[in-house]
């Protein structure tokens, strides 16, 4: 147990980088890993990938290449991203991953928030001792309780132990028991289809409020579960410069560039569809496309 | 806030220890700050310290020889040792830190478990910005909360902040509500009040045991305050070695050893006063009497 799924990132950091050392991710990746591991002084190399998770021959010539301590990916509605890995991409990265024996940290906090489509392989279930799974209470209850896990072979378990009682002894039990009282007869479950159909309509609220403003040839991606879409602007356009005055119109989005663990493209935002009512997602996707269309 | 003063100590560590640069402790001193320093390679060195804390000739002398990144120190009750600094030493430190520049850490769990003597002057009251202290709920209300924080300058509190949002993102703020509405309106203090009328007791009892069945050159600190107390046993007793045939007799200590950042004195151990019942503190002085006397 960890507190939250950001510090398993930084157990895994604290286990398997040695300063230099190269950590394969997706392109774009999640911040937060790169704020993790960037600690530990790693060197990160992007994997060439779309909207079906990297690309095999990409994956295997740098894990050739550069001999990685691990592949990072978050298969399911990926942060920032939101798209999911299709099969076949999970049983190549798996297929690579056993041949070449690298870890691959697979990081999963928006599995269980599926709206729609068929769920895809779980990685852990099909990677045995080569994956190590990552999850949180943080995205199903509340990131406020820092509860998160990680699941690995009882060897690199052992490690993650010993570093964490460095690290802050041990995860809140007082909370744990919160949750495990909330969860047990059915509570959590009840809680996720709740949750799980006001994100689903807020979804939606937003993609209709994409197609409805934008006609540019601004893209985002349509995710079937998760928090967030994808944006992409047409070419010439910063979404960093253009934040601060997203902002004076009260829209705030995270600009794309700081989830590259190589080379930032300053066309892309993440923007969130689960924490606003539908009201606001439909006026602050107006908002946006009017500060974007004054752009120059 | 920290995840418990575990993780106020693992981000000192984090923002002031360069690998090889050098820490200043008491001697003994406490474990779980040996553990946290130690994974970011720092050097210990160890000041000579009596009951009334390091000698100031030897930390200066320590000081200008080594030129350390901070000292540490556990100043209240100290953790093993139980003795708290007097006023002149506390005032030697400060007066030291400021002519030098260093920073001190003030490592401070115990200083509201004070039963009896008079409340000596507070590091972080004396030295200003030159003092960061840790506090925790940990032993005011329960370790399972893991509610600790760090008081510091405003640019030290940012860069702690900046780490921990690595490390991971926040701390629990559920249970920081649940702290604050069990404390205001008193409630934290009656039950500081409660406990450490029970803790008091539980000393007592142990003092009393221990003298009723030690008379072999044996000796203890008798602190007003705190959860510890430190026995020194006759050379050539090891009670690293011993530990084992007193689990054998169901009584547990902590081996003196693992509280050395240096040279570890093995004939010492830390006794734990305040978790068990007065009948079994008796019994448990009276086994580790025995097992102790036994030993060659």
């Amino acid at each position: 147990m960890t507190s939250g799924a950001q510090q398993a990132l930084d157990m895994i950091g604290r286990v398997f980088i040695e300063p230099g050392g190269v950590v394969l991710t997706e392109e774009p990746t999640y911040l937060g890993a790169i704020q993790a591991f960037t600690f530990y002084q790693v060197r990160f190399v992007s994997v060439k990938t779309d909207r079906e998770g990297m690309l095999p021959d990409d994956l295997e010539k740098k894990i050739k290449q550069h001999k990685p301590l691990f592949v990072y990916v978050v298969p399911d509605f990926q942060n920032p991203a939101g798209y999911s890995w299709s099969n076949e991409r999970r049983e190549a990265l798996i297929e690579l991953a056993q041949k070449y024996d690298i870890p691959v940290v697979d990081d999963n906090p928006y599995s269980d928030l599926r709206f729609s489509g068929e769920k895809p392989k779980s990685l852990k279930a099909m990677g045995g001792r080569h994956v190590i799974q990552l999850g949180t209470f943080s995205k199903l209850i509340s990131p406020g309780l820092r509860i998160g896990w990680i699941v690995a072979d009882p060897e690199i378990a052992a490690l993650c132990e010993r570093m964490k009682q460095a690290a802050d002894l041990h995860t809140n039990t007082f909370t744990q028991f919160v949750i495990y009282e909330f969860s047990k007869g059915g509570g959590l479950d009840r809680h996720i289809e709740k949750i799980k159909t006001a994100y689903s309509k807020r979804r939606d609220t937003m993609i209709e409020a994409l197609r409805a403003n934008f006609d540019d040839g601004t893209t985002w991606t349509e995710p079937e579960g998760g928090l967030f879409l994808w944006v992409k602007l047409p070419e010439g356009k910063s979404a960093n410069d253009l934040l601060m005055k997203a902002l004076e119109n009260k829209v705030a989005y995270v600009p794309g560039m700081y989830f590259f663990s190589e080379v930032p493209d300053d066309t892309t935002l993440r923007i969130n569809f689960c924490n606003a009512t539908e009201e606001n997602i439909k006026e602050g996707v107006r908002r946006l496309a009017k500060v974007f269309s004054e752009a120059k």
